[in-house]
């Protein structure tokens, strides 16, 4: 395979600087996650910034509940160079605060942040620095409406708390009304930003469900030029999150669309990251960078015990760091193809495993209980 | 949520009858997988089918590698009501042999099954049957062409371990170069069936590169009307593989194409059935039919130990076969958004949680060590 190859062409944007990364489709998908610990803790937030850079985290998203989180901002942008964003919730002087100590960009919700005085001082304040700022709606926090649905109804952002008694919960919406009204609400804010000379914005339109994060994303890419944060909101834990965040980014990135990704999955933010990576190399977005295991599913053709000796394979490679094709498959019918694209492959007949090398075998029969050494001896001198 | 909102308008097919099952965009889209016991032991093959039926799995496909295993598939037909598949590859002689033992449907590989008398005779014979067929091509088994690339190049399928030999081995190709070799072949084989008069055709156009599956599918898909049956071969291990599936045929399905899906992983077909249909049901495809658990992916605003919670009750609620939405969120961010949506919801705090019924909530604290405990009972109640 070609990783040259364009398969999805990008969705033309404009391109956003957030400190030496640029955001845009002239320039890769970029990958980023968000710390778990807490940001006044300098340490432990720099420990895991630094983890998450070294697998693949393009740039860290950090929370900013109070103003000893956000002062603690400028300690740790002292300690690594991953570019830095600041998320910002109910209260626009905290985004000022974290500019203040240099964050790289900042993330607004307009579901929560009120179009005041406070915010206007914010967007002055990222033009004068130089910072990005991205407007994340989620569906989880746009505001219930109850007497009036329509995108097109007037109420602007409200505080906390509001929304939350019985009569303001809504009737259920159809994905398709909650995307119209997260796009409304992110392209409201976007005019603002814009017409206070703003524009080093990148948009986010998140929702736990999966039609309804695809039909906000596909309405609001063809209504601006910002390059988009992919991702699934509240995607849950991690089988269900890997699920929802294949089928919901995916989609996406393969129409084109998408700049930055982010996968979220309740845990371990290590584990996001990776999962974000093999998305994109998958999707050729990527280069590959480390072991690829192919591996039939198996079926009644198959006179090896597969499954065992392709999953012992797939985890033993995991820390390989150099990009290699292992195909392991269980009789003739792919065999001999898979392992002739891949670098090493394996076709297995009663018993036994024919190896291939860059597509060639010497057609020695290598008896079941050695194929798994004699993998790792082969991938160890490839 | 409704689930009767489309949001992925289905491409327009023909109706293909298997069995008591119809394929096409007029039906819902249906999950299949694959035994991966020896078809001739007709006892474990019996049981297997039935545990995928069981969960999910809407007709199931049988490898044939031997004239055994064709004469077992009429046992088994007695013994099951799912619609059955009969796995051909490099013998069309065993296709008709399946089609006397009563087979809704068989594939048949135009990589490695001939256009010659024989395949005639299984077309006619699976018309007389009002048997489906699927053309079936797979990027291993398309046949090499080391002089020639070009799709419209000439040169018919060979037999099995030809491509083998250094000589014949292809340069690398691209993936659209892959993908339209595969459009091809399929294509050919299509006008040969129809010029037949044989028109109950389903094709699949897998590749084990997620990329060249996507283009061969949408090629496919402007130049017919047959169904669709998505999958990506040789997906991997588990981990892998699941990303991989979730990534070519959730996009596909977001684009509106596909018509029956086979998610490959090596090892038991149980999992490949239960992700196949937890993706139908992420995109609305499928009503839900089970515990959905939402959860934050966590943050430094979170004062709770909310992974192994979320994780905990995930595990705990896979065999309720009720559809309920529970949210299990770390703050005030989108906690209460969430839980206002789903039926159950927890929004923590410092070191509590509260719950809300159907976004509702009576305000009360639990504390952080009862939320599991409570939650479940919750789950019980509704």
């Amino acid at each position: 395979m070609n990783d040259d190859q364009v398969n999805f062409p990008r969705r033309v944007t404009r391109s956003v600087r957030v400190g030496r990364l640029t955001l845009g489709s002239g320039f890769p998908v970029a990958v980023q996650s968000m710390t778990t610990t807490p940001t006044a803790d300098v340490d432990a937030t720099v420990a895991q910034i630094r983890r998450l850079a070294e697998a693949g985290a393009d740039l860290v998203r950090l929370a900013v509940p109070t103003m000893a989180d956000a002062e603690a901002l400028g300690r740790i942008r002292r300690q690594v160079d991953t570019p830095l964003v600041a998320d910002i919730h109910f209260n626009a002087r905290l985004a000022l605060a974290t500019l203040d100590q240099g964050v790289d960009k900042i993330r607004i919700n307009p579901g929560n942040v009120p179009a005041d005085d406070d915010l206007f001082q914010v967007i002055d304040a990222a033009k004068a620095r130089g910072a990005a700022i991205r407007l994340g709606v989620n569906s989880g926090s746009i505001m219930p409406r109850s007497k009036d649905t329509s995108p097109s109804g007037e109420g602007g952002p409200q505080g906390p708390g509001e929304g939350l008694t019985p009569e303001t919960i809504p009737s259920q919406h159809s994905p398709q009304q909650i995307a119209d009204r997260m796009v409304s609400e992110v392209l409201r804010y976007l005019d603002l930003f814009q017409s206070r000379g703003f524009r080093d914005l990148v948009l986010s339109l998140k929702a736990s469900d999966v039609p309804t994060t695809i039909a906000a994303y596909r309405a609001v890419a063809v209504a601006c030029d910002c390059p988009l944060h992919l991702g699934i909101t509240a995607a849950g834990p991690r089988e269900e999150a890997v699920l929802k965040s294949a089928l919901g980014i995916g989609s996406l990135l393969a129409e084109g669309l998408g700049d930055t990704i982010r996968v979220s999955i309740t845990g371990d933010p290590l584990i996001e990251v990776q999962t974000a990576v093999r998305m994109l190399e998958i999707l050729h977005l990527r280069p590959l960078g480390g072991v690829e295991v192919l591996s039939c599913p198996t079926c009644g053709r198959c006179q090896v015990d597969l499954a065992p000796l392709a999953e012992r394979l797939y985890l033993a490679t995991r820390s390989i760091r150099r990009p290699l094709r292992v195909a392991v498959m269980g009789c003739v019918v792919n065999g001999p193809g898979e392992a002739r694209e891949a670098d090493l492959g394996l076709a297995a007949g009663k018993g036994f495993g024919l190896l291939f090398r860059h597509g060639r075998t010497g057609g020695e029969k290598i008896p079941e209980n050695q194929l798994f050494d004699r993998l790792m001896a082969e991938i160890q001198k490839l």
